[in-house]
């Protein structure tokens, strides 16, 4: 699946971009990010026009980066303001730079043509702000595999059952039936599990505090390409939402994944599980953190693994799909159609 | 030299292939192997058919392999007899088995068109059985050289003088011609070096106990492309077997190499020693185990870095042969007519 | 930029070649050196002819190679005396002998038609010697770039100002303007730049006493393309040379990197830096000796990052070159038009 450019993606934790130099490759453009004085991000291609040494090895001169092998400087805005042995600066001295948004805990960066980013809206996950009344456990694991294989992975919980048996798995989730939605329009992937009367699973009775079944919904909506929400409800069996929309007797949990491909066989695994339950409660909050790593490193080894199985793998191999990968192969079409549109990178 | 196929290979000492999973790749054939309940030793083509997640990273229920990313659900044939979240089960939902047989300790596997298995014999090593009369050293090292050159280096031997000297290696061996014969009905190469009153090497002095010089007689028996036989004879000067077969003064030594390419370039080495002399002295087993190892690790380490050297060196090299090549020469025809014979892997 | 051939090439110190063999491949070729009883350099194609094992892994038998794996005995010229087996030695026999010369504490290798190394003359560096009145602190670094990144590197001084701030690099440098001159008969670059009055950087201050403002004289003379000689001259400012060519306020450095391409993305850096004062001082030895280790490895870093910089990006990166590189260009251009001549490697 090849990337889809001219699209937003996470590039980092907001807190990952400071005054020190953070070099990520974010769909194969190397890239250095940084914050000026005033705390402003900044993305700009990380290898100096002159003879490419990579701006992230330089340092920084107020908002300025002095290329640390000749002393090419370079502005926010990618332009340059110095060189050496001379005056005159070369009309064509400038490097990339890339729009930037600071929004709900990520940094996102604009990858492909810079005119189109204003008509690209970034989508929300609101509930990773402090503010937002959730409590968010998070982290980054980096995977070497290709990213379609996290979205594949991601669209179909029923390796919940298998990979996940004993965190999150139960055997109703490779058994419930699920309800596929596909919004071209708006380039989302809606897929709904709804399990009533279903088997607590230990991760969700500990946190929770629940004590026997529960109805337990699973709502995917995964805004292609780039960020995958989970929105999980998990209540004692029989109680609905309320008419007007609160619920308070239900336990939400968004899990959000940002899918940010690094290059075309590596994609970087954005991971966060927020909660508006037991809010106050450090050791749910560690619980979920440990958790969750545990989960997603579970996902992270499976991927690691079946990259190498593609990478050996004699050419026509021939997958088999069934009805769980509804999801999967929707999101894989959207992605080619998506790819096919705006140019495959 | 393409790997041969539509032929029975060695996959493992019969001991190594467990209720527990062993994954091994067989002419680039990635393969899990298992005993049932009952004992019967299962192979399978490791990348289940949904997803291609390897089947050795899964776990058994019963006789069955149950995948561990979504749990699709394998029988000792080959055949899926559970898929999650519907009760229909694709037709082509079926993972490649193998032929697979148990015999002279070793597990054979059969690889290329499985219709073809029962037409071809396993060549034969009985020494290997425990109840044989004969005492075993044996190992397997994996070498990452492709296998035509083991088969070069066992089928020359006088390569003992130099890169065996002060182990099994006597300046007799290179200068001894040797007789070599093919039988192209049967896929044998024979080359055959009979030394009368030679040096007795270290080795086979303090193995046998013999003071003195020696006859030595090393019969080569290839069974192409997968079985290399030893006989191997010392004797004191002169002494030769009776007429009616039987050889009191004889020491009989059976080498025997399986010889089983992992990928194109890379070879798994499995050798045994086998003596008829000596047999209830632990110290000269283990004094046989030790030196027989130090002797083949010698040729791993050539056979290394002689496919780092192939790997590196310009297209159009051009070896030169000699008559002690004679045998390797025969071999190395012998494969090629078999290779395209049976359609190259 | 590819190698050039038919060319002399520095393979080692004189001190790394020994009755011991020395493998080091030099533009692909992968040689063998040692020296004879007597104390001849000797290199070899280091592969024999029979079945490509290493002579480097073999013993010397006098002068002689005997090949560790079947026993191929090699002269000193390449051509064979032994094969085992038998007597005849096949005409064919014999592997590359590479003209070799001890000059300068170098032993120097011809690459390319042995019968044109007698017409290409051997560049010298003669306060290498021990005799020469110059004390030299040395030394070599292995460096996985292209041996045309080391050419770049060593022709734009303006570098020192940047990436070896602190040691050598003061502002001045990058601001002084060069004059470059190529003479295409001798193959020979030649940049130099005066600053006079310039700010002594500490490494000089420290080394030459000089208490105060300096002039700073760099002549670099590239023999391409293995060769680069930086004279370079320190002397209090004002202070000129005598009419006679005297100079003995001056403190001279004699800067000398042998530049030899290992692979096509690799490259031997054999530094030395020699000087004419201070020369019973053994601190200001070692202080020479780690200061132009640090910078030398400074170059290394910035090479092998530069080289996976390279090794990652998009076709048709375009460079921006300035006034600095103009030395660099007259030498990448040399280059070219040497390894179109030779017909490249």
């Amino acid at each position: 699946m090849p990337i889809v450019r001219d699209q937003w993606y996470v590039a980092a934790y907001a807190d990952e971009v400071t005054r020190t130099f953070l070099a990520r490759t974010i769909c194969n453009e190397p890239i250095v990010f940084y914050r000026t004085q005033e705390g402003a991000p900044v993305a700009l291609a990380d290898r100096c026009v002159h003879r490419r040494f990579p701006l992230s090895e330089s340092r920084l001169d107020g908002d300025k980066i002095v290329c640390g092998y000749h002393g090419f400087t370079y502005e926010t805005d990618g332009s340059c303001s110095f060189v050496p042995g001379q005056d005159r600066i070369p009309r064509t001295a400038r490097v990339a730079s890339f729009p930037v948004v600071e929004q709900d805990s990520f940094i996102w960066v604009f990858i492909g043509d810079p005119a189109l980013a204003e008509q690209r809206e970034i989508p929300r996950a609101p509930w990773l702000n402090k503010d937002s009344g959730y409590i968010t456990s998070c982290g980054m694991e980096p995977i070497r595999s290709r990213y379609s294989m996290l979205v594949d992975n991601l669209l179909d919980l029923s390796h919940e059952t298998y990979l996940h048996a004993g965190y999150i798995g139960t055997p109703e989730v490779a058994q419930t039936p699920m309800t596929t939605r596909v919004d071209d329009d708006a380039n989302i992937v809606y897929v709904s599990r709804h399990m009533d009367g279903a088997e607590c699973p230990p991760f969700y009775a500990r946190s929770t505090g629940i004590d026997g079944l529960i109805d337990r919904w699973q709502d995917i909506e995964y805004h292609a390409p780039c960020l995958y929400l989970l929105h999980s409800r998990v209540a004692p069996e029989g109680v609905k939402p309320n008419d007007d929309g609160t619920d308070p007797q239900g336990n939400h949990l968004e899990v959000t994944y940002a899918i940010t491909p690094e290059t075309d066989n590596s994609v970087f695994d954005f991971w966060a599980i927020s909660r508006d339950f037991a809010k106050d409660d450090d050791e749910v909050t560690e619980f979920m953190r440990k958790n969750n790593h545990t989960v997603v490193m579970q996902d992270v080894d499976a991927l690691n693994i079946l990259e190498a199985v593609i990478d050996k793998e004699p050419e026509g191999f021939q997958e088999l799909s069934i009805k769980i990968d509804e999801g999967g192969l929707a999101a894989r079409k959207m992605l080619k159609r998506m790819s096919e549109a705006a140019g495959a990178a």
